[in-house]
């Protein structure tokens, strides 16, 4: 075995995400991946607990959400919040792009890892609902407008993933929940009525 | 065996969603599924693959909303699109609304279940998304518009689903989309300027 290096946690999650975007994730073992990141199998079950877990660790995202949530001043509209929330939330994100890039790739490719994001994002929803009705906001505002948010969250995420621009996804989600705006506009904006002369 | 009855696959699903709620899920078996609808086993399976089909055969509410969505009137905005082709696809539920109750609740009692409910809502966003675009419109506004006509659409469902008042699902369907334009309003809505006198 080779020499100790610092961060093995971080080989580890590298290692593994080019194993599984290159020989797919059901076909890369627990000891391919500790090999790449020249640790042993030992140290791969120190950090975590199997090979999806290097998919679905626990993140800051969910703490984030809530502190910002809870924290947001009392004047902004329920979307307002949620805006808030999530642009304090995309460093979460950015700060590991390529990371995150390649495990979306990952879990593009199979299915029982989408059924799993999805579970994940629905405890999202959950969260963000109750950090809104903390806020005294009534239980199907709180539970529309953290559906709404994690939805448009869903869409900015997407597009900050497969953008060829180089836009960060704080601003793709502004842009996302400004759409939104638009979107439950009706088709003919009301125009105020003429003064009368 | 007993004498010959109509409906077998009626019977069958009743008798499913009675025995999951019951037992539970993981501990029923389709021979006592068969047994209590009075069909043999093997009719149970001329209906459904195995036991989770019965909670998620194909229903009707993909087409009906493709086609809702494909022939909504060309003024219409997005969400209003959305909301015409939600409120058609109600009936698909109401119709049905014991066993939708039951089935809702087996499913909220088993998070594997939830995992495959979770996948299926996100087939139904991408069927609407496709059905946006077909109409004309870009695809992060088809895509966004998609999830948050879901996302209002699981809330309005379980609105309707635990309601103890009587509404329809039409009814509940109208009222979160409602909510979901006041939810992007600004805090304070921006008053027409006085005209100077």
């Amino acid at each position: 075995m080779s020499r100790w290096k610092p961060d093995a946690r971080g080989r580890l999650e590298k290692a593994a995400m080019e194993l599984y975007n290159d020989k797919g994730f059901d076909a890369t073992t627990v000891a391919e991946i500790a090999a790449r990141a020249e640790v042993t199998e030992r140290t791969f079950y120190r950090h975590f607990v199997d090979k999806r877990e290097v998919l679905f660790q626990r993140n800051a995202l969910a703490d984030v959400l809530a502190h910002a949530t809870a924290t947001a001043a009392d004047s902004l509209a329920p979307l307002e919040v949620i805006a808030h929330a999530l642009t304090e939330a995309a460093p979460v994100f950015e700060e590991r792009a390529e990371l995150v890039r390649q495990r979306q790739a990952v879990i593009a490719a199979n299915p029982e890892l989408q059924e799993r994001e999805l579970a994940k994002l629905a405890a999202l929803v959950s969260t963000l609902a109750h950090a809104l009705r903390e806020r005294g906001l009534e239980d199907t505002t709180a539970a529309l407008a953290a559906e709404i948010g994690i939805a448009a969250f869903k869409v900015a995420f997407e597009r900050w993933i497969d953008g060829p621009d180089q836009r960060t996804l704080a601003g793709q989600i502004r842009e996302t929940l400004d759409a939104a705006r638009h979107l439950t506009a009706p088709a003919r904006p009301v125009m105020p009525s003429q003064p009368t002369t």
